[in-house]
């Protein structure tokens, strides 16, 4: 079949008419199915169970330095958790603090942090400038912009392309504004459209001269390890970063959210010494220093990054169905129509989909109507507007597949109809 | 024996001689001992070890709203750990946010989220404006100070009566000065005197008519069920600001870190519906949640407030002889020298003992040198300042009960000699 756009009108109106009976159908069928977050299935946190038997009331609660886990002591974690983070980063030890149970809050607190106290270089806090301003590769996380827009920051759209961020566009930015104080990236199987930061773009993040002398890179590796197929590699910007002298210019963040338990998982920041200093700085007084008990829990059952690859490998196991069932139906059933373009990431947690634009919204809200829930359209965009009206999240691990397979069927049509309401309308 | 400054001073010469020979033995018998911080004891964390087999990997992990625990979702606690601190504090669950790990970080979160936001009823966020401060009622929790002092806060010193804070004063300044912004209160048991505030003072608490249209108390009432002897009883200020018509006016925190495990225990917070409303506007962005399978341990654990009381009775039971050796000891060793006065508590954590103005920070060094660390003189007043270098917070918690013994030996010696250097320098 040809592009739905070069079909003869009659032909159109033909196959919507085909397209409206069968979504009635589909609508009447009363499904009721979730795929808005990035959340594990039941089957994949099944994986993780073990962990609750990895700490019984007649285990030693010490860490290797000797400390009870159970009482206070140990702001930034037990040791062998920040060596566990260590190596999945590639970072020293000494540069990591062990957080609580969310890198996402991790990132606020070290944007509030930054708004009340400033960062490690800062003339003043943030919130003390008349205006601050924030890059936001798009489409991308809706929690990040989210939590750049509470604190009153502008918030910059910088273009996605294949091998990341448009760097042209950031290095003219940040090196002509001074109100430019950050900027959001997910470097590896970036949230939503699955693409690893090239060598070259890493390498342009780690020489960015920034107008502000207070600029932080917010490096949420949330996919580290979280590889379908043959992984992607990410060049490690600490690195990059000592070798070009610009190492105070990086926040990393990552989490076991999406490896043990989201919501009971080990969440973790690395920075450079001077970075690392002023944030203890303030720390100390904040925190009494996360739960040491499930950094335990965590280093007992994955012992190493064998370990956590070996396990990484069962969850890829349960998650490579399920991508390819969407990425195979969107091939099949929408590609040829002309009607979707995306990526097939090698890892993550989501397949972004552009449908021709000004579809997005008409898409998600058709699914909404026939009992599926999809990611607010525009939400991978600041201020949730996509400018296209185009992108749509699709979080593919939540539902059973069965389940997967007839949301994504009515996915597809949806897609069909309103790509076909569109091309009448011109 | 009679008052050391009332005997004739050939007489305290003698007794300071000897005083120093003693004291020169024990300093020789290289003492490490640290009574520095509120810390539980090995043995009455081993109370609390059943906790780590309330999950196993075979059990199922769902609260009672069906929420697969460990998974993302309820941003405020599980249904069955809001109802276990709502019998706790006497508060409906409706009012109550279930936190990470640490009261102490919703205090700091609370005051940080004031700064940026400000609270229910602000016109503009704390920082914004031009002065701002924070009354400290004084002998108080240093770790409360520090927050406030952080943020930039004029610190306020508070007199603290047998009852409860001095309200008079507390009254006459918030009514005229619209910088003060709050009240830090530990009002069971306080830390350090372990004083109870008497149902007059709550009451005055509840009918305050601040200035400042955003005033908040901040209750921290983190020895709710901490009781030694017969209980203290502490009227409940979410009924009394209802009935006053102030309830927004006040926040409650309370955790699990002194009952389970410190680090590893669950936080709370409570607030009228307006409050609750406009932090969780904020906490949707910051967090993900608490958690919630840490939740689920402890309910399965204490199942109710009777299981909480029970558990309770074991832990006075390893610390009724702590504090009976303590008092027992100020009592015999100084109280007739006239060299102390204290209060002996009905729970909590600490015992706060007032030496000879002036003394405070010799006794600390001189124990200090001898090797038992104490919290440092002055770290119970706004900015580590005591004004009369008399108070001492004695943590009797931690050390073993004979390790104990010989810590309150050295330090009962240390007064006498610091008092007995005072009387001789005069």
């Amino acid at each position: 079949m040809l592009k739905l756009a070069q079909q003869p009108r009659e032909h159109i109106l033909e196959l919507k008419k085909q397209w409206e009976s069968q979504y009635s159908e589909m609508k009447a069928a009363g499904l009721k199915l979730d795929m808005s977050r990035g959340k594990p299935s039941s089957s994949q946190l099944d994986i993780s169970n073990g962990i609750f038997d990895c700490l019984s009331s007649s285990d030693v609660m010490k860490a290797e330095d000797g400390t009870d886990c159970r009482n206070y002591g140990l702001l930034d974690g037990i040791p062998e958790a920040k060596r566990l983070f260590s190596d999945m980063l590639g970072i020293p030890a000494q540069n990591i603090i062990i957080g609580g149970n969310s890198s996402l809050n991790m990132m606020f607190d070290a944007i509030s942090r930054a708004m009340t106290h400033g960062v490690y270089g800062s003339k003043q806090p943030w919130m003390k400038l008349d205006k601050i301003k924030f890059l936001c590769p798009s489409p991308g996380y809706d929690r990040h912009f989210a939590i750049t827009e509470l604190f009153g920051f502008e918030l910059i759209t910088i273009k996605m392309n294949s091998d990341g961020p448009d760097m042209d566009e950031v290095e003219r930015l940040v090196s002509n504004d001074s109100a430019i104080k950050g900027i959001w990236c997910v470097p590896k199987y970036s949230n939503p459209e699955g693409i690893t930061y090239s060598d070259a773009v890493v390498k342009r993040f780690a020489h960015l001269k920034p107008a502000a002398e207070d600029f932080r890179i917010f490096w949420d590796n949330a996919y580290a390890v979280h590889d379908l197929y043959i992984a992607d590699q990410l060049l490690n910007i600490f690195d990059e970063c000592k070798a070009a002298g610009t190492e105070d210019m990086v926040f990393e963040f990552a989490s076991t959210s999406k490896i043990s338990f989201p919501g009971s998982g080990v969440a973790v920041m690395a920075a450079s010494e001077n970075n690392i200093k002023q944030i203890k700085s303030i720390l100390t007084i904040q925190s009494i220093g996360p739960d040491k008990l499930n950094q335990l829990r965590h280093v007992k059952y994955f012992k190493n990054m064998d370990g956590i690859r070996q396990h990484m490998k069962k969850q890829a196991e349960v998650l490579i169905p399920k991508f390819e069932l969407v990425t195979n139906m969107l091939e099949r059933e929408l590609t040829e129509l002309g009607l979707v373009s995306f990526h097939k990431p090698n890892g993550g947690y989501f397949i972004s989909v552009n449908v021709p634009n000004g579809c997005a919204k008409r898409v998600v809200q058709l699914c909404k109507e026939a009992g599926v829930v999809l990611t607010a359209a525009g939400a991978t965009y600041p201020y949730g507007k996509d400018p296209d009206d185009s992108n749509i999240r699709i979080a593919p691990t939540f539902p059973p597949l069965s389940e997967l397979k007839t949301a994504m069927e009515l996915f597809c049509l949806c897609v069909k109809l309103a790509g076909a309401e569109k091309i009448l309308s011109v």
